[in-house]
């Protein structure tokens, strides 16, 4: 099957459970950025972020017999709750392996979800060493963030939604920015745009000093981030773009942008005040880039795609800080 | 025409603008509530409520020439907000009454969307006076908050979309728990679902200290509150039930619930921890029922309209501050 064919196919399985997410606007947040912003909301799909469609979509495309041994992924995040909770649906066990480290809530909220979870000390073990004794002993089924093919056809469904929603929209040519990591959305989003709507065109987005993904795209190499945490933005913070996902973005994407966590917070606010939806901030430097980088953007409409809203309270209670400056 | 048929050619008139607004689920909600939850999110809709329906549908209702002259209403809330959303997109101008001590937000907000806004002294001046000379001086059409046909009828749209979205869940029996202040949207919904869904129930809930609504169920006549404000669910503070809406809940709908400010802004933190959206007090209440008091509700499914979000920091955070005893 083709990369577009595989979207339709992932399409097809996600069909009875995932949630066509709409596409928001407000007249405010058009004002700031001087043209027409319309926010594909994907905090609002299950388990608050887009990872549950990559994750149904690899757990659906499994044999029943795979299915019964199980998966496993390495994850305290989004990717986690979107595996586990695909997993649990169909009845799958999973086994997620996390830091030891990772936030409390976001290890209960993963067993919450049914998922066998496996601790790991960040800085004596190796996870990839655990998860493939794991794997070999008990026959699971490794389900990666972003280099996986069905992963990115899942993440690909969006694309069709959006092609769709931009249409109804009267929108027929506009940048399409997608918060980035590893590059599974911002591809996936792509491929499915190079087909069903030709004159939308995906530019990844990122936090300033994790910009590997813009500047692999200037410079046509693999580029690798030197800092490899503590960021705000911690669900898109990857070292690298990935083997699958960067060939397909240098084909198809837009140059990247790069916006501050300042101004994710900022963006997060705004989406709470006039959008009425809970971002985190790696979820919201798409939307950032939409209001605050006009400059890097072409056209009279732009389509930012707001990725992931879990987010702890503090870091919220930061970024409703920044109402009363802006 | 009959009150469906007054629904549908709303819907017809609302089709190109409205949201559809998503029927959310969360695996923790269902837990807390020990039944499954779908909760029905028009906070998400234009403005921030469901009143951008009832505002729609009034304003195209309306001949070209009355359209010209004007509208007015009186509120500082969500309905002023959907009139003048509504009115903006068509070109209509629109004259909102709001009282001199409504907050500022809410009064920069209702300008920026292009509205003329009168300012009163809630003291010594009567709104009902004001309006009338501005309408009369100005020929201007009054749209109601809930006594008005073509309100209710814009509201029961998204009875239309419940009923949709209920089958496509697979539910055919479950109460629909309604934020209710006079009744527009509860009886809107009601009034839907009579037709397109006859197993799904409409029932008012509100705010302890102002359940007019309910207490008038119980005892089949129209009883009024003997607070007229200081509520923090100040958008669905109303002194009694609508003439034209209490008759249709009386026909159509169960009991009244009655839930806690607590309660409400319990459900509030739980929306934004478990769903990602931001809801108002007044907007919480119909989840804060379905969550914490199931004894009053029957069956595995119950479906709850989350009717609004547009909350001030402040009281976001007394919300949000439950979340550390919950």
């Amino acid at each position: 099957m083709s990369n577009f064919e595989l979207i339709q196919s992932a399409s097809d399985r996600l069909a009875p459970v995932v949630r066509e997410t709409p596409l928001l606007t407000s007249p405010f947040l058009d004002k700031i950025a001087e043209r027409r912003v319309l926010i594909k909301a994907e905090c609002l799909q299950h388990t608050g972020s887009f990872k549950f469609r990559g994750g149904w979509s690899a757990i659906s495309a499994l044999s029943p017999q795979k299915r019964e041994k199980g998966v496993i992924a390495f994850s305290s995040g989004n990717h986690a709750q979107g595996v586990a909770y695909a997993a649990r649906e169909y009845g799958c066990p999973a086994t997620l392996v996390i830091p030891s480290d990772a936030p409390e809530l976001k290890i209960a909220n993963t067993r919450d979800l049914g998922a066998t979870v496996v601790l790991y000390d960040r800085d004596g073990e190796n996870r990839e060493g655990i998860g493939k004794k794991l794997a070999e002993e008990q026959g699971l089924t490794l389900i990666r963030p972003y280099d996986d093919p069905q992963v990115i056809a899942g993440q690909g469904t969006a694309g069709l939604e959006i092609a769709k929603q931009a249409e109804k929209a009267g929108i027929k040519t506009a940048d399409v920015l997608v918060c980035c990591g590893g590059g599974g959305l911002t591809s996936g989003i792509a491929l499915a745009l190079e087909k069903t709507a030709p004159g939308l065109r995906a530019r990844p987005v990122e936090p300033e000093g994790f910009d590997d993904g813009t500047r692999s795209l200037a410079s046509g190499d693999v580029e690798t981030n030197t800092r490899h945490g503590g960021s705000l933005c911690d669900a898109i913070v990857t070292p690298s773009p990935g083997v699958l996902t960067f060939p397909v973005m240098q084909r198809l994407c837009g140059p990247g942008i790069v916006v501050t966590e300042d101004e994710a917070l900022r963006a997060m606010a705004l989406a709470w005040q006039r959008l009425k939806i809970v971002l985190e901030p790696g979820g919201a430097v798409a939307l950032a880039a939409a209001l605050f980088h006009g400059d890097s953007i072409d056209g009279p409409s732009v389509i930012a795609v707001t990725t992931g809203g879990n987010v702890d309270q503090l870091v919220f209670a930061r970024a409703m800080a920044t109402l009363a400056t802006q």
